[in-house]
């Protein structure tokens, strides 16, 4: 198909598409002509994993380049395919402070909580890394109260991991299985966050009323 | 305290604070000479929140801002706070596709999705918005395998949210309730989507060692 063509099914503008070919993100398509190229499939799939990996994940232009070059490694050893990829994915910037109560506190409950799961050696630096810095602003702020539930996220997390892994591994060729763990893990945590606000919204909605029929019922008639 | 104790306490550079006090994130401190303010704790905890929403939540200046003035406005209907703070998070830009079959699809979903659960009414546009928004990824990917686990994470959320929102409003007064709500909600989806990732780190591994050892069993000896 022309690059008109290839705009209209992947909703992705022309310069767009000719930004993505310039930096290599898309590959080229075979030149038919001086000013003129044809694309195939491959190309609309690609344009539609790069929106994906963007207004979904949110990810920036490198970090998807990293996660388009996993993909087109064909490497067979999945698991470790994946790990490569989603230490792209982040952003965290090298950490100001080297050591204060607040993080030694962080460390010590990341530690424990994944001692406790067994999870010590599947957890990869960039996740260590994530994890400690986002406890870390729970102790800063002295919001441990929040802390409460983390076991069980932790526990969600793992029943869900299962199903989605044996999903993902049920993919009958390597490509696809690589391909459908990293859109699994990026465009999963999008749904898991909006999933997880609306319950929030519903479940101080449901307390807000439950304290009102409370009041209606103790009034006096 | 003087700027530099601030900076230290709050591992916050000087320009950046004088830069968050220039665009009136953070509040002006009071004047004790023509160059120089004294600082309260009160800016420290400011300056903690900045950096919580920055660095784990990943959010822009600007939503930042609108975060810190509805826990200024010190609202005392703490429901309708926190669904007009967390509107501001959402980065969403307009879509160019107005109707796909994805989309459709992607809509048809979510809608009984909230339906089965009794959300419908308690999901606001821009967790509605977003909620499509991911779904029509999926769909447009063809990954609808991936999908499977959906009304799995919808429950773990609900599950999670209630003993959420139970610790937020055990704070007993209203800008900490406030703050504990979009602190948990933030800070909670980082924390979430970390360790989700370390759980299929765990999940793939397992199956990769669960398939060796029987691949070891069914061997000639």
């Amino acid at each position: 198909m022309r690059i008109a063509e290839l705009s209209r099914r992947s909703e992705v503008p022309v310069p767009t598409i000719k930004y993505y070919l310039r930096t290599g993100l898309l590959p080229a398509g075979d030149r038919t002509g001086p000013n003129q190229a044809d694309y195939g499939p491959a190309h609309l799939r690609r344009l539609r994993l790069i929106r994906a990996f963007l207004e979904v994940g949110k990810l920036s232009i490198s970090a998807i380049g990293e996660l388009l070059a996993v993909i087109d490694e064909h490497r067979d050893d999945v698991h470790e395919a994946i790990g490569t990829a989603l230490a792209a994915t982040h952003t965290d910037t090298a950490n100001v402070e080297a050591d204060s109560p607040h993080r030694r506190a962080a460390r010590e409950h990341a530690d424990a909580l994944l001692a406790e799961r067994g999870w010590t050696e599947y957890c990869q630096p960039a996740e260590y890394d994530a994890l400690v810095n986002t406890l870390a602003a729970y102790y800063r702020l002295g919001a441990t109260d929040l802390l409460d539930g983390l076991g069980r996220y932790a526990d969600a997390a793992s029943a869900m991991a299962d199903v989605e892994v044996a999903a993902v591994l049920a993919r009958t060729d390597v490509d696809s299985v690589v391909e459908g763990a990293l859109v699994g893990t990026i465009l999963g945590e999008s749904a898991l966050a909006t999933l997880r606000r609306i319950a929030h919204v519903e479940a101080s909605a449901r307390r807000k009323d439950t304290a009102r029929a409370r009041v209606r019922q103790t009034r006096p008639s």
